[in-house]
């Protein structure tokens, strides 16, 4: 069985009275980052590409702003640690924390206030274009790959592509952890992503279209649907915004001049 | 049209080229918790129930474990703060907060590690029983309710029912933010939740789990799955968890003899 998952004995009721079947659920792991000796942050996720998330992690929450910012990282995989240290020292690290402290909560992340969620991003200069049969066939192919979605069903899947195939795919029980392991793998193998496309399988809330415009995406794509600020920072950003991209249809929120008929 | 929501005009693609449409996406609104002269937590929420979202809060999160902890609570719409006093000091609100500081991120909220997940819960003595046809009836009348989600896509609903119908309702863009309100809802307006059932959209990853379980709530139903931690502790504090359900299809993964064919 892949990795991640769990087997378990549960009753199934099916109209036609209850029996014991095998099911599989998806496994939740703690893990911690601890940065320059210092715990930063306890994540809820799900126990694949642990490194990887951890460098994505501190990538778009603005903690570093290139691979090479990164001295040493190692994995505690025992203990759920990530160890990382930075060439130089974090400066604001204090001021960062207690901004987040105070973000937790129901836990959606980052929450710098409305007005200045953009702030301090660069715009998307990317000329890609991308046309409708081509987001088909891309979030076919998303979907064809997110097999462990398809047996917990508490998964979230997403993928880097370009117009054709899928470049790096990802899947956690959290939608913000997928996006950062995506910008982790990417930063490690050295993988551009100022021409690429994300399509994801989760909802276009602002942390996650923040996430994806530190990662200098141009291109966000999703079944699901985005909220007033998402649109608005990818607005501001220039990012291109689809949602509810389902068989042949999709709405273009923002940055319509990517998409070719 | 419906407080929360944003009309929007969007470039719709179906297949048969492009149109200009309106469309309408849910507002993201930042709400600040400020207990006893301190800010506790920002969470960003749907903009609806926000004083029930700060109470549900302040107990799911243990901080407070009965109404009448609370000496005031008042809404600053306008700054998008709800004031709580209590009548005690709150103890422990420093280690609590240093706990809090690193389960941020992702932003899945708590995160106590595994082994103490259930800890310090009551176990459900509820001898409420339901069947099948009456949970697809609840789930039914879920999705009726659930206009908004339907209109924008990107929020979850939640119900607190009894074997027969709907008692509380609520809707927000964040799983967790949605039990909160349910949770505050009753507290505010002395709903017993003791014999209850919790029905909702989002998946039962462990906070959702743990939230319900400290408001107390013996059955907890969803048409999404579970994951490994949240089945440990729905066994730990003998829950009825359902997951998958789906027309008249449903997996019991704890609890089962609450269910009655």
């Amino acid at each position: 069985m892949k990795r991640g998952l769990r087997k378990l004995r549960v009753k199934r009721f099916s109209g036609k009275g209850m029996e014991s079947v095998e099911d599989v659920v998806a496994k939740e792991f703690p893990l911690t980052i601890v940065l320059n000796d210092e715990v930063l942050v306890n994540l809820v996720c799900f126990p694949s590409e642990r490194k990887q998330l951890a460098i994505g992690y501190l990538f778009t929450e603005r903690l570093i702003s290139k691979i090479d910012d990164i001295k040493e990282a190692q994995e505690d995989n025992k203990r759920g640690i990530v160890w990382v240290r930075t060439k130089h020292k974090i400066k604001n690290l204090n001021e960062i924390n207690k901004r987040r402290t105070i973000t937790t909560g129901c836990g959606k992340g980052v929450t710098f206030q409305s007005g200045d969620k953009g702030e301090g991003l660069n715009k998307m200069r990317s000329d890609l274009r991308i046309s409708p049969e081509e987001i088909q066939k891309l979030n076919r192919q998303l979907k064809t790959r997110s097999e462990l979605y398809r047996e917990t069903g508490c998964v979230h899947s997403a993928a880097l592509c370009d117009r054709n195939k899928i470049i790096v795919y990802s899947e956690d029980i959290g939608r913000h952890n997928v996006i950062d392991k995506i910008i982790g793998k990417c930063l490690l193998e050295g993988i551009e992503t100022s021409d690429s496309i994300l399509i994801m399988s989760g909802r276009l809330s602002s942390e996650i279209i923040l996430k994806a415009a530190v990662g200098g995406i141009p291109i966000v794509i999703s079944r699901a649907a985005p909220t007033d600020i998402s649109v608005k920072i990818a607005k501001e950003v220039d990012m291109t915004l689809i949602g509810f991209a389902r068989g042949h249809r999709m709405n273009i929120y923002s940055g319509e001049r990517r998409i070719v008929e």
